[in-house]
């Protein structure tokens, strides 16, 4: 059997996982997700793009927001507000309980990959959704107002502060989890599709282990990636800011570039064709992904640049 | 200035503090509440007492059950039960929100009674609504179907085993809480009166602490009790159940009984005046409390006996 492997951070990663899962059958996907951007807060374990991913998959997320899920309620929230609490950081009831559960089964001994599976399960995914690791890494931003804790910086700051650099606390002790580290040295391996996600902030905590880096380095099979910037500009989040912030002009071509030590192709947006003319580095396909066939399409499109690029 | 000391359970006891709450201004009164029934629940720290007290005083009691929120919502629990979590406590959105700050509050290191101060005063609750102890006291309770923790014997099992026996882990090494202790010893305090709450699930825990007990035996101001038998029959919850199981014949007088070495008189109400006739450690005053008339004059009537007995 052929099977996949794809990163992936939050929001537009999770639309393109969701075309994974519809595109191929459960056993032949593997999603490894940032942790990055996880956090305690309240007491709770909150796993932002975890969530974000299993609640596309499962098919009940926000459809604007594309996090969170649509039919959500905030009694908690709410009361917590009046109660003089944290409320900066938005949490329906049905994702508090997520959180209780995740909490509950994690105190049982249990590792963050077999919460995860656990919960999948539960929510009717079928895929696995899995953390890059079982240990933590924690993405700490430097900005021009200090230091900050990435959901400071990225909920309670709303991105306001200019990044200066990006440090992932952990990541340097950090192993993949079992499952993916399993999958990488599996000849099932196919390829590996790096989803959308901003590179910075959802892809770089993932490639800051180590152990990743170095397989994608040295694997056989191919790796694609699929730009999360369209014509300049990202679709959703702080991608281009962060790019400008950090000195680097916010077009499709610079995510080969950060990716170059590992990516054979990376696909981008038709807007950018021109960008990727004449460029075996670069593919093109519509990458905006509004609707379930648009997901399902780009998804079948990176299979297939996989299936040629075996050739 | 003279100031009373209230112990108090759960709902029975909640009713008499919210009327002495009434009756007195807010700093003669302090009411110290039973952390026997305590518990750890999906990550929470979860004092139903504590919170009764609290929601009964803040007057956002459920009117009907007493305990818990009136105008609750139950969004957590719903979606908690729907992923197969553990859906036998019952915990409404307002309440969760409340233990969630309970935590966070206590993971910064505050104690108990620090914390309980500070949800009192964002509830909005004037007089002090504190723990008996800032340690922890956990009842366990010996039954026919084996040992349990009271929370399961008390909700999960709806203290349908019988009761063989009763421990209170923790209470020997348990000291009063700070604010407790300065009372005890305070020459404003003019008396201590114990509310109606269970005596062995609500009160025992409390006096299992050697150094109430004590501090009560030799204490020179009035103590009074309030029965919470009434003709045979508790007015709410499993206090004759369980004196049946303990073989004990349950009537109010058995309070006296329990509270031999410290209670001066023990308030019954009017059904039992012929079990109180002629005997001074008896008194005899209306005890149900369902309108708040009713609990402030019965407040009132224990503060007056309070002040016939310093006489």
């Amino acid at each position: 059997m052929k099977r996949y492997l794809a990163l992936s951070g939050g929001v537009g990663g999770a639309k393109l996982a969701a075309g994974l899962a519809q595109a191929l059958p459960p056993d032949s996907l593997l999603i490894a997700v940032n942790v990055g951007d996880d956090f305690e807060h309240l007491g709770l374990t909150i796993c932002p793009d975890l969530d974000t991913v299993l609640y596309t998959l499962a098919g009940v997320v926000h459809p604007q927001q594309g996090w969170g899920r649509g039919d959500e309620s905030f009694g908690v929230l709410d009361e917590l507000r009046r109660l003089g609490g944290d409320g900066w950081f938005t949490l329906g009831d049905r994702d508090i309980a997520l959180h209780l559960l995740r909490r509950q089964l994690l105190s049982q001994g249990l590792s963050l990959s077999a919460v995860s599976a656990e919960l999948a399960r539960r929510l009717g995914v079928a895929a696995s959704v899995l953390p890059i690791s079982d240990q933590p890494v924690r993405t700490i931003v430097h900005t021009d107002q200090g230091t900050l804790a990435f959901q400071d910086y990225f909920v309670r700051l709303r991105c306001e502060p200019a990044l200066r650099a990006i440090d992932f606390e952990g990541a340097g002790k950090a192993r993949l989890a079992p499952a993916v580290r399993a999958l990488l040295a599996s000849p099932e391996l196919a390829g590996v599709i790096v989803c959308p996600s901003n590179p910075y902030l959802s892809l770089a905590p993932m490639l800051a282990i180590t152990e990743l880096r170095e397989s994608l380095r040295t694997l056989k099979v191919p790796v694609v990636a699929v730009s999360p910037i369209v014509a300049g500009a990202a679709i959703k989040g702080p991608t281009a800011k962060i790019m400008r912030e950090l000195g680097v002009h916010p077009q499709a071509s610079v995510i080969a570039d950060l990716y170059a030590d590992f990516v054979d192709v990376v696909i981008v947006d038709e807007a950018d064709a021109a960008l990727a003319a004449g460029n075996p580095r670069f593919a093109v396909a519509p990458t905006v992904m509004k609707t379930v066939a648009q997901k399902l399409a780009l998804a079948n499109h990176c299979i297939e640049l996989i299936g040629k690029l075996h050739r």
